[in-house]
């Protein structure tokens, strides 16, 4: 029994190493990677016991992966697929004036088949949090009904539910994710949302404190995160508004700091933390992980603790 | 106006540096692989001109893939797509007594809805030889109508049509591609076929000097040659029979073995060499091949002459 | 539960890339690595579920060492300590006629102040096969007692000892492996062990039948296993010894080709094989192993089921 | 016929990796970089047809420069060479305080013997523009000679003549260079300088938009751009001196910006826009080419456009 | 006879590559770093001669050490033993909000037994300065008394005495190192110090003005220099304090620094430099040493000057 | 004093990995190479002390050559200049049927200048043995008088005199080689010399033991060592011929081999040893050598003893 339990598409990463193109790369770094993953072992790492529920192709290449999120020190419950290809992205990564890009390779993948009944529903029901995102049912019409199943199975068992808004518009129209989505909200309680969407998706209007407020009150949402990047989160939990600013960072890679700070945000409630000081967690997870490379949130409780404590340090010998 | 003109797919292939294994690698080596454009340019290194043709998707794994070929000196005359998957293979090294395995990513290429129309017939028809290999027809429906209407272009332009059997049990099963590839025959004048496909997948039985001999006589091809792997090669013409073993190498990479022999053989025919010389040549072209990483026979012609001439020599300084 | 449960060190392997030689090395190539932890992942691998028991440091060696073990989908049930080190080892490549060579650096180690009394002994009690070697008493003479108590507590559970003898002339000298290791066969089950340490270290005479059936009779094992490196192994078993030859083999590392034997032939063992059966099973993978690098026996059930069947195969495509 | 033909040297260019220093790099990067494939590469990105004319070594380095100019499109029509050799340059990246130091190792290369009969002149005259480089006639005066031949050819076949006045101190004096090159200005309709050449070098006074308009006045220049750094550029053309600004850039390699800015000037020139515009597209090709490692301005033409139109953009995904 | 003779550890340094965790590393870099040896290093770049003294066991792990340090030009007098371990550590490159980590393993190696008696003390006795670190009696008991009996041993024969002070909280407390460090005290010439550690070990208050007037007074050094970071540097010398502010830099490694610093000052001390020049010089040079990687200087005299007389420079071609 | 002093050109040198090709290469390994420091090493290795003289420009390909040679632990005495190129070579590994190519860019380096006046002669007088090859004299007429000057120099301090025939053929011709190298044996007391070249280039016929006994008779030697590859060695001395067979081994490189011998039965010869012995050492020492990478004998005496004892060993572990 997990205290966490994530559902969702993990991806073989390739990406050309430093600052190299697509275009001209000789080599590509290989790496595990997915928002569900990573919020479960940013969750592990501040003290949850977390599991993730995927379904994988049963080759070499759906190993590489199950393996490298095991080697975490979470537990990977994964349906093995004979069908199916494992979904995998291209990242190229960017400076200013050229963004990062990623090129999507996610389409008939194992997990895009994966069904409510394929899982150990008992799994989700006897743990304290299931969370998915929204890039799930952005995957397939199969995971748009797998994720209503599964939300609603959570809220039957009890346990709460925490969702990342994710829009990916590479996967799908504003419009197609406004419909699917809204339709999973009234099975949600914790939303975790970048105050972009909360616009461009949902149509919403107003700075992040009034975004955050706007979304509670509209739905029945428990709580409400609103991202806003580099100028922080604000969080909305009964009734109130509370603002965390981001911490300054030499970003080494971006990718993965939302999850890092959902899975640690998560972790900290679960430990008992109020809205506030769970934000500053979370946002203390983000920053470390933006001087990591790759997608995963590879803390400690105590560089956390000393970020939070006093801003971070300097040689440590 | 080029010598060869070859059309097929040309995927991006991933593989883990020495003798990594798929399942735990972290890094991936990137080429450009394919049978056609190996073709293309082995034939090329033996100093024939040589056009590529195929359809590519307009990415940076697309332009990945041309600029490859490109940097290769052959002429690479891609039709760029929007739509369609770039396709990838990921190849683990074995060593005996387990195989080198290859894992096919290549369903919904944009080459899969290549059209004849697509490309400039004139380009067939204006070259001494056509070539393109039993894999093409296997990729999808719409290429086995583009093979055969290329075939019968180049039939109509006067070009010598080339072919290599190639027959791959991970894309179709040996009924499939009997059945497609012997309504395929009647277009080719050059039959290239390897011993185990003449007996697995067309049922011819006997020794490869038998194979070419049954071979030539049943269908109309001006000349057969039949591959023995580590035996060497078979080659029927003018209904004569000819023997060439192969050289012992020092083997870094066994794939690409293939083409290298078919594209210098090509070459050399293309140059004027009766068909054992052509033979020679192409088998120390398959030879050195084997000394060099990758699929491309990344060989010059004084490297194949003194091959052919003494057998290879030492250090050379 | 699992079927097979180990105990022992796992040290961080430092090896520089390729052939070159630690004295120049500007790389290490690192990973994890234990004849314990070997022995489950092969075991594992074959079929059986696995745990691999030890004490690590909380330190990020440490928590490197334990990731990489989950990675391979055994369960990690490690005693994180704050004091002692992570045992490192540096593995030099080498090649006829310069031997391989191996530098331990694994004093004052973490595992090696492990008690029996830090474990869960009714995970031991609870599996079907126990299994450590002889390199864990040679560590500390607390792992000698620890060892022990193991052992006893497993015959008490009713669990199946098995034991490698692996004797390290870097770490003890024949007379203390002599003293220390006898004093534990009483308690072991199923013993392999190197011709040459028969030899050396037992004073044994003979052949390696001779061996086995000596070793067989003067103690009270139900099964010896003698290997005798390149010449396969010889298993002695109801007063029966039977034979089974190595495979041939392109070896890149030689490294965990005993664990990769043992690991297999217990899990083969568990599953109902008769000896001869799980003794072919073991080379098979053991001889897999040798074309993998590093430590760790990274198959498939079915790659060896296909060397088993024929001896395995060419280029799968 | 390509829209621009360019003639000039392309090295192998050596750099250790990352912040390596020379001193102690135990392994180079190898790329082939040169000023007038530079610019033929910028202007292909932007969407004109170019070909680089050169002379090269008939030897694997020869071939090495000529695959990797091939690779990125564009038609490398050289002359190979059997005497002289390649051309090399080590480059080690620098950082305040110290400055990026680059080592020419190019004397006696077969470029330096190139002389404009051997060279098809028509393919110059045929082209819209011709574009070579103050670094060319400062290598030999062989190629002295070549440069105002092939300059007065295009002029004859009414090809428009750019230039880029490239001082190179550790080529020759700002007195040779000054002596050599006015006396090619007579021949050149574009011209493009480095404000601190064009004072250092030519004795200009004034800031970029005086000497911008001074150089105009002085000679019969149709258009003059004066490059500035992070300062933008300016650019003189009918007696009308426009600014434009630099973007701001995460800079990765600032080599090659300058060829990225005259490749894209005269592009989009060829392409129809006027001065201001083409600076603009000038600008930003060269901002992106600074996040981009190696000489080669690696960019797309819609990425430029992204950069003109918003100033870039984030992860895009 | 060197200008410069120096004592103390030098150990094998493993760091994952770029930003990497040691928690998931696959590869190490190796390098031999240790304060003596870096100041002996930067003092024989500015163009003193050099010695540095120590005792590293007879392995390859010793020998690569030694090896790399002679590569640095300067003379390696060490005393080879058969007995202890070669001193490692781990360094992880951090980044704000996260420091830099170094891991110790440094216990029970071959320096910790060093006695004075095993060196040629005359070595010390004819150089003009002597040098060690506060990290050396930190290591051992043993070494505590050999630092002292080299420190009285260079007096007797005239030698300057100079020290940096060094504290490293992870080998010993303040209280431990303020008792062992005060003693040393009266043998030594010139201290370095950082401000940090005056005010934490020794107890000193005020700005880095004071601490170094106060050092100066309450001891019998000859000149003090208080480091302080990006700050620069005061000098304290014949009771005049200096000024010195550090140099921007772009950072690559910031290990090394105070090393370089101060085996520059020594350096221009020796050639005659006043105190004030001699810490302009030390601080340049510290500014180069943080463009390189590792943690050694670099460094040459030229890029040091050039630094000095107009700081630094751009791309020099 | 050192037992041996070499002279000769160390080089750069640049080869890609593994076995990739030159003209395909995106990185180069760099190494110092050269066979006048090899043997210097070699002997240093076998108990010699040993130092090395040459001419090196003042750059940091410069340093950079020097540094790697006094990381070996030998004296490296240059003579540092402002002129002449670092020389480099390309070496691009083999395999049957291909050889190992090397491409030679050494003209007008330094060292071509070198002349006699500009080295401490008395250190060749002072050393017991004086080393250079056929190489050095093939360099440049300069060079020629130089190794005149200094084995006249060495004979008339009473230091042995000994010399590697070394016959390079992209350096020379056989017919310039045979006339400059016969003028040089008057003054060289122990020569080495490859079968192949005794009878290429001097004319000589019959097996190795007839040229080493003509060789001996027609000129006046102490010492002719007859090398034959594979082979192994015949030595004459004191009219008697001796055989040496060579060992069996795992070749990752052979370059080198002919210098590790050379350094190794010098040392040897020095120790006492008769020549017997010193072929089987030399023969041992080249042995190991063949399974490092590089041209440099990175062995140890006791990896050596083994070999000459026991023909090496397993794994010691």
């Amino acid at each position: 029994m997990s205290d966490i339990v994530t559902f969702g598409e993990t991806m073989l990463r390739l990406s050309p190493p430093g600052n190299e193109r697509l275009e001209n790369a000789s080599d590509f770094e290989v790496m595990a990677a997915g928002a569900e993953s990573n919020v479960a072992i940013a969750a592990s790492r501040l003290g949850a016991t977390a599991t993730w529920l995927s379904k994988v192709p049963e080759t070499p290449l759906g190993r590489r992966v199950v393996g490298e999120i095991r080697s975490h020190g979470i537990e990977a419950d994964v349906v093995w697929s004979h069908r199916g290809r494992q979904g995998t992205y291209y990242l190229e990564k960017g400076g200013e004036p050229r963004g990062t890009n990623v090129i999507y390779d996610r389409e008939n993948t194992a997990v895009s088949t994966a069904e409510a009944r394929e899982f150990d529903i008992e799994r989700i029901q006897d743990a304290r949090v299931f969370f998915t995102s929204g890039i799930t049912p952005a995957l397939s019409s199969t995971l748009r009904e797998t994720t209503m199943k599964m939300l609603k199975a959570a809220r039957q068992g009890g346990t709460t539910t925490a969702f990342d808004f994710n829009y990916r518009r590479k996967l799908w129209s504003p419009d197609e994710a406004h419909e699917t989505l809204t339709k999973l909200f009234p099975g949600i309680d914790v939303l975790v949302i970048a105050a972009r969407d909360a616009r461009t998706v949902l149509g919403f209007e107003g700075d992040p404190r009034q975004l955050a407020h706007r979304l509670g009150s509209q739905y029945d949402f428990t709580t409400v995160v609103v991202t806003r990047g580099a100028d922080g989160v604000v969080g909305w939990h009964d009734s109130v508004v509370h603002e965390q600013n981001a911490y300054e960072t030499d970003t080494v890679s971006p990718i993965g700091t939302g999850d890092a700070f959902t899975g640690a945000f998560i972790a900290r409630r679960l430990h008992g933390d109020d809205v506030p000081t769970a934000l500053e967690y979370g946002t203390a997870t983000a920053a470390i992980k933006r001087t990591i490379p790759g997608d995963v949130a590879l803390v400690s409780k105590e560089e956390v603790d000393a970020v939070v404590k006093d801003g971070g340090q300097s040689i440590s010998r």
